[in-house]
């Protein structure tokens, strides 16, 4: 199994058992969502802005506006941390010290790389979407080179970094467990909902299928 | 109604219209959750690091172990960027490029300071054990001083920041409301699950009342 740099910056201190340097591991994690939070400095004081990503291959790809005060800055190859938390539960134990949250999170370092080449802006936008909703891309609207053109699409190498993760019972003081207070997990996770289709939707237009599985979403 | 600050900073640039300054509304996003991604600087360089955190009053609060190299770069009052973000649905339209998400996000900005005296810090963790879980605090084992100790809790003010708010339904080129491909939203949510007893209960110990509301969680 291929392993990701672990360096000063990237090696998990505070309880190293959680920290996984494994590549598959990594991708997982960033796998299962489509919200990131990107770290930046903009003359020298740290912005973290939220925005939706994908994985291809050992890349990490951000899109949005050209016009972006965040986007133009990233684009110039200045550090970023770019970072993937999933919440997966509230960790109950006897004391209020060993309470927790289960989580599985990645923290990837590194320089943000603009994609110059418009055929190629495009071939990943299409992968964003089809991982996404697979089979939406060829039933929209096709995109427009003006729009192609207002938005700019970062990739970072999945290079420096590292998955922490945390899961299972509390872990409480061996003394405590005699403690009468309900312990345990409650686990938490992101569902969809019923789609609500647009008010102008014309009439007739059947769900699509591929949102189907959304509802398994975690 | 109180207004937090709009500067250079934390005014909303891209699509203004959904950048909101009212104290009330960033309390509510506040409110609405527990974990946010924390942005710093060590060495020049950026880290987001995701935490657990609450609100009181016009202040945020995060904690952690007093050995954490994120708590100890931060109580030197450094700048930091506290981001929170609530993914609320994937909006769906009839292009690529007005495909959006709906959320609810804040963004604050300034330099956490340290709750250096015990009796305050211990009063703080009972407020956010309680906004969590209402009446556990008293039924656990009581937080000794060397946990108090090992313990770092940072409050920053809600002072520079905003809130940024996407909802409702997809916004397409007027033209394109004839193309024909599903729209609408898909509404995402944090829901809890049933908790899962800790494996060492003591048996016949009751799920506490406190947990219920959380099936209702958002």
């Amino acid at each position: 199994m291929s392993q990701i740099k672990k360096t000063p910056r990237s090696r998990v201190k505070r309880k190293p058992y959680r920290g996984d340097y494994d590549f598959d591991t990594v991708a997982a994690v960033l796998d299962a969502g489509f919200i990131c939070h990107v770290g930046y400095n903009i003359d020298g004081k740290p912005y973290v802005t939220p925005t939706s990503y994908w994985r291809e291959g050992d890349q990490v790809y951000w899109h949005g506006s050209s016009a972006s005060r965040m986007l133009k800055a990233q684009e110039q190859g200045i550090d970023v941390c770019f970072t993937v938390t999933h919440v997966d539960g509230l960790v109950m134990a006897r004391s209020a010290f060993n309470h927790s949250i289960n989580y599985r999170s990645v923290m990837l370092f590194g320089a943000a790389q603009k994609v110059e080449d418009e055929d190629y802006k495009l071939k990943v936008l299409e992968t964003f979407t089809e991982k996404l909703f697979p089979g939406r891309w060829a039933e929209l609207r096709p995109v427009t080179r003006r729009e192609l053109k207002a938005t700019t699409v970062l990739h970072m190498p999945i290079e420096e970094g590292s998955a922490k993760i945390r899961n299972g019972d509390p872990g409480d003081d061996e003394a405590d467990y005699a403690w009468p207070v309900w312990a345990g997990v409650v686990p938490l996770a992101e569902q969809a909902g019923q789609p609500r289709p647009c008010p102008r939707l014309i009439e007739g237009t059947k769900l699509p299928k591929y949102l189907k599985p959304l509802w398994r979403l975690k």
